[in-house]
């Protein structure tokens, strides 16, 4: 695959820059490392794919979209397990400072340097003495893991508490899971979908938009009863596509034949992957260029129970921009450890069952009046314990210690019908890199070629997500040209989800080559013909055709 | 206007929260004050507001979207002013130390306390002696300009540096201008927008959605050419809208004889109040509960000419929700001043301007040698010094002292033909607070009523913001019915721009009044009947008129 060269990339880079699709933020201030704006041109496209993303997955029938705060309470990332796992090694150079990934310093010498332990990352820096990528110095400090969220404060003063920027959108679904369940009238599976900013503190952001410290997520939390086998049509996807299976390596199948085979391991993530592949060549990814790659064991979360990685090739290689998980029930458990808080489903049995109950509860009479306030959570304390307790026995109630003696109790047995129950829904999480997915959709569309043998560029991209939809010219600004140029232009911007660009400069041959070169898929020329019989030039981007079209049949 | 009581406020909020609209955020974590989520309704409602947003901007023609990070170095915060000025007074309770507004402890007292300066602040606190809004204790501690911006560190160990959460979406529009003057092929007037989140961590927040710590911005800065009169079309507005003009009072007039009459002081500035207009009633805006406010001279940012807020008036009294400023050259100037870099626009003058220069420039024979690489920049010092400059001359270059002889210097005299010149274009800002708005439209159309003799409440939300556009409802799940249902429920899911819900608990008209309660447009049920003759019940929630129509004359 060798057109994606270095040179490549600085020539499609400097066009990016130049047009004002994407470049780097805040730049006449000196710039910001993992920081990039979506220009006059990008801003669109950043916008039509993200709204593309959420109609592909809202039209499933079941799925949500919400919105929640970036700033997040402490509470919270510490029961989703980020305040204490969420970090990379870090080490900084001893001439000047600079912090690097160590696991970056060694990944010439060593494939998957990222999984290494501390110890393991020290010995292979001492062992090879890296060069540091700002000074070229040789000389590291110790190896300290780095927390990767951005700190905060909420609130001012002594009354300020800490938080984070989060570093995903997921968490907000979680913790709004009740909402979403009375939403959906307490029938699963359904799903949440939220994009918007993530935030990953980067000890060295690199590889522009690959590895940024602000970047566009889009997340779907789709919730299951993990005792319903899932129902899903495969026959959308018959094409083969490359699977990197663990243990298994490259594998070419249909996505249905994996799931039948046990590949992919659960049909919600086979299913999820077919519909995540729809996505990607609906906004322009080559299909040739994508790939699924499955975690090996010791790469997923301990949680986890299945996990494939979308991974698109272009100019930096294989890059990860979406992953596929199957996360249990590890994340509303958590939140319930954390909370207290039930984020459960009730499953009605098929039949009710006759279930044996023998254990405690409390004596009303007596332990009434013992425990007066405290007596209801006395009462859902003694209903847990099993039958074998003995009395007197003292318990915790709200850090207050409670002696339960035997007069304030009564054995309970007996059997009892059961309908259903509580049980944690478990989760399939499509997670994706919005920022990766717009850069590799610039990076495949962007075409070189030559015309009357001059270089010439052309973004292909898809009509769908193109961030100007067409270019209105005027052969000249003069005798009406112009005033009717714009009278069209002006009422193609009002008319629903179109956007046109007015351009007066240069040569028609020159705005042409420019409309092409951001991609936009028709232009329309007005000339003197145009004053008196109403009719305009529409040429096509990709065909180069160029018809005659009355004004009233612009097909917009 | 008492249709707004409290009572009906603690309504709405309830259903707000029930239906999963609007609701506090992370509250199985106990919550974080001044932080809400859009709940799986809310979302869709906050996306389609957002969207019609940048629509009603973009149909002018001349504007496009951008979008930068929210994360910020402290240069750019710096140069706008923020770092120096975006601060509240704060007091602390000497008993419980909460953290109040020093303000809004004497408002009932005091009217726009919030314009007092530290000073007054201290002798109204001493003299009214408020109680804390937290333990009721009166004893204040010193007051204290508190900035309300979040901090953050960007980066990692001691190459971190000080960065912010924006405080408005602005910014990145002017550290953009080059890149969207380029794209505007350097021809003003135009536009950039940009929405997305704002911070501003506020003291004490209230209010319910009104005063945020994040909250969802919208903005527009225009950049016009301060010497060139636009030329707007005001007879888009032929109806009298409530001014409150600076000195006086409260006025009903036609937007274009305000312009004319130069109480709206800049035509841009009244055009844009039009425009907006038209925005907040689209959404849903009762025109009968807005008004517009011009600043006082001594409220108004010193470099603004002109500004107004549009209020909005609802639960919370008026509420200011927008606000429409001619900011003049400010933020440009501003960035210019900070980076030394060129945020200009080139005036072609209609005629070349002969222009009598008379001073200095290098004599490149003895300055070339003398300065060699610094010559450049010591010619273009030497070229901005006045003609009664005498050598030798010591200036500064890059921190190194350079001494500018007589011999290395030639007098000017000459006369030259000057085609334009460079000039900081103004700004018009229109700044929208989408979270108020949101609110206000809900407050609005949230409407209580009777129906059978039972309170029954609906939402008259405008079809274009509506969340769901549609619900589906099977009469029973059972023949056939519910998979019927299905099918055409997720039909309408995938086609643009439409959202069903599918809803088969209870009897029809308990779902009737639950899609009314969050402002679905249309039901559809479908009965037996449909089952033979393909046609289904379609229900308006505004007249609740049902008619039968065949499933393929959907009008979605």
């Amino acid at each position: 695959m060798e057109e994606f060269s270095n040179e490549r990339l600085g020539r499609l880079t400097g066009m990016l820059k130049r047009r004002g699709v994407i470049l780097p933020a805040f730049e006449i201030h000196g710039g910001a490392a993992g920081l990039y704006d979506f220009g006059p041109v990008g801003g669109r496209l950043r916008n039509r794919v993200n709204q593309n993303w959420i109609n592909h997955w809202q039209s499933l029938g079941n799925i949500v979209e919400i919105s929640c705060p970036t700033v997040t309470p402490y509470a919270v990332l510490e029961a989703s397990g980020h305040v204490g796992e969420f970090s990379d090694y870090l080490t900084e150079c001893q001439k000047c400072g600079e912090a690097s990934r160590a696991d970056h310093l060694i990944e010439d010498e060593y494939p998957n340097a990222d999984a290494l332990s501390k110890d393991e990352l020290s010995k292979l820096i001492a062992k090879h003495n890296p060069e540091c990528p700002n000074c070229g110095d040789c000389s590291w400090g110790q190896i300290e893991a780095q927390n990767l969220m951005f700190n905060t404060k909420i609130g001012a003063g002594t009354s300020g508490r800490q938080g984070f920027l989060r570093p995903e959108t997921a968490q907000g679904m979680f913790t709004s899971f009740t909402s979403i369940y009375r939403h959906f009238r307490e029938r699963l599976p359904f799903g949440a979908v939220q994009t918007g900013k993530g935030y990953r503190n980067e000890i060295s952001p690199r590889q522009g938009m690959i590895r940024l410290r602000e970047f566009n997520m889009a997340e779907l939390e789709y919730f299951i009863d993990p005792e319903v086998q899932p129902n899903h049509d495969f026959s959308l996807w018959n094409n083969e596509v490359t699977l990197l299976a663990d243990g298994s390596g490259e594998i070419s199948m249909t996505i249905g034949n994996a799931v039948q085979q046990g590949i992919i391991r659960h049909p919600t993530v086979g299913f999820f992957m077919g519909w995540t592949m729809d996505f990607l060549t609906n906004v322009g990814i080559n299909p040739n260029h994508l790939r699924f790659r499955q975690h090996e064991s010791d790469e997923m979360a301990h949680y986890a129970e299945d996990c494939w990685d979308a991974e698109i090739f272009g100019s930096y290689g294989w890059v990860e921009c979406v992953g596929i998980a199957h996360r249990g029930c590890y994340d509303l458990a958590a939140h319930e450890d954390a909370t207290g808080q039930r984020l459960r489903a009730w499953r009605t049995f098929d039949e009710p069952k006759v279930v044996e109950i023998d254990g405690w509860t409390i004596d009303g009479a007596k332990a009434g009046p013992a425990f007066r306030a405290l007596a209801g959570q006395v009462k859902s304390a003694v209903e847990e314990m099993s039958s074998d307790t003995s009395f007197p026995k003292t318990i915790a109630i709200d850090g207050i210690d409670v002696e339960i003696l035997a007069e304030h109790v009564k054995r309970v047995q007996r059997t009892e019908n059961v309908n259903g129950e509580w049980f944690i829904p478990h989760v399939v999480e499509p997670a994706f890199g919005i920022d990766r997915i717009i850069w590799h959709l610039l990076d495949h569309s962007y075409t070189e070629t030559e015309k009357s043998g001059e270089d010439y560029t052309l973004l292909t991209l898809p009509e769908a997500i193109a961030p100007v939809d067409v270019t209105v010219l005027p052969l000249y600004e003069k005798d009406g040209m112009g005033e009717l140029a714009q009278t069209i232009h002006r009422d193609l911007c009002g008319r629903k989800d179109v956007f046109s660009v007015y351009d007066a400069s240069g040569s028609i041959g020159r705005r042409y080559a420019r409309a092409d070169e951001i991609g936009v898929p028709w232009c329309i020329t007005i000339d003197h013909d145009s004053l008196t019989d109403n009719s305009v030039t529409l040429r096509s981007r990709d065909s180069g055709e160029q018809v005659r079209v009355s004004i009233d049949d612009l097909p917009f």
